[in-house]
């Protein structure tokens, strides 16, 4: 199909396609004429992905090109959960030597009960780092005496979220799926927990 | 203090500040002449408090303005988490009828395991079935075979979410901690799933 029915399958303006075919997002349709290509159902999924990791992951620009680009190469199942972290925004709240010790040092207990055998250059340490430094500094430091509890529940999600991908077969489906279900699965459960939480605080406080 | 001080103090620069005060998200300092105002200890709490919606939380400066409305307005326990949904970036996808209706009584099912008495007008809601359709349309549908096990892993998460507010005495502190501790613990529970999929990967796929 041209590009004008690639816009109208897929529900995505002729501009916002050249502008994802500029950064890459999408792959070049096949070349018919010096100013015109031919594109394919790949591209429809594509557009579709893209449009769903921005719109409903909230993801960036930059963020949908590491989501991406961890899908074309195809990673191993272990490596695509990895860059999927890339998908959080980092904080850019400078943590200094204390905090992080503290912080460290608080996190290991809790991770040693999960059985966890931490990897301290893991992206998602240092951003736990700096939400935990973050809690102090604004006199919530009692917040995180559910980390335990909130590690468990953390460790039972990723559970089925690697019991999602068990069974699958192809290479290419596995790591799609760990970046469509670790981005938009961050939307899911932040809405699961903003339910969970009216129905406990209902049952709790009433009105 | 003097507008210099205060921000020597919290490591907001000047224009920042003025900046914050024109969005009413610092409230005005004391009027001392026509251009001089002095601030308090309670502007370099809410600056730092605003910093770590921003930087931590991820938030916009219209989603930090509903945040510290709740905050001011010193709404009960049970309305200041409901607002906090409001950080969730509201996925802009149509979801029409179709896959509306299949996604709330795919939800609907699960929501009964829990004992949860849906209210069909939570915008949390919303999100969900919007990130429903978006799984369905891509094809992973499967990913939400564990939508009882995000849903119990969240109901888990919420409870010790009000258990936190559960000791606390004033009205203010309850307040700022439901909007802290949703809003910064969304990332920090980010944080969690990445690291806890790291260690259950390298349980089931090794290196």
């Amino acid at each position: 199909m041209r590009m004008a029915e690639l816009s109208s399958v897929s529900g995505v303006p002729v501009a916002t396609i050249k502008y994802y075919l500029r950064e890459g997002l999408l792959q070049p349709g096949e070349r018919t004429s010096p100013n015109q290509a031919r594109y394919g159902e790949a591209h429809v999924r594509r557009l579709k992905l893209v449009r769903a990791l921005i719109d409903v992951g909230g993801l960036s620009i930059a963020a949908v090109q590491e989501t991406l680009g961890a899908i074309d190469d195809q990673v191993s199942t272990h490596s695509a959960l990895g860059f999927a972290q890339k998908g959080i925004a980092m904080p850019d709240v400078a943590v200094d030597e204390e905090t992080r010790a503290w912080a460290l040092s608080r996190f290991e207990g809790v991770a040693k009960e999960q059985g966890w055998d931490l990897c301290t250059d893991d992206p998602a340490i240092e951003v736990l780092i700096s939400v935990m430094g973050a809690f102090r500094d604004l006199g919530h430091e009692n917040l995180l005496d559910g980390l335990p509890q909130y590690a468990s529940a953390s460790r039972q999600i990723a559970e089925q979220d690697l019991a999602s991908l068990a069974g699958m077969k192809s290479v290419e489906q596995i790591v799609e799926s760990a970046a469509v279900g670790t981005v938009l699965g961050d939307t899911l459960l932040m809405a699961l927990r903003r339910i969970a939480q009216q129905e406990v605080s209902h049952r709790v406080y009433g009105d």
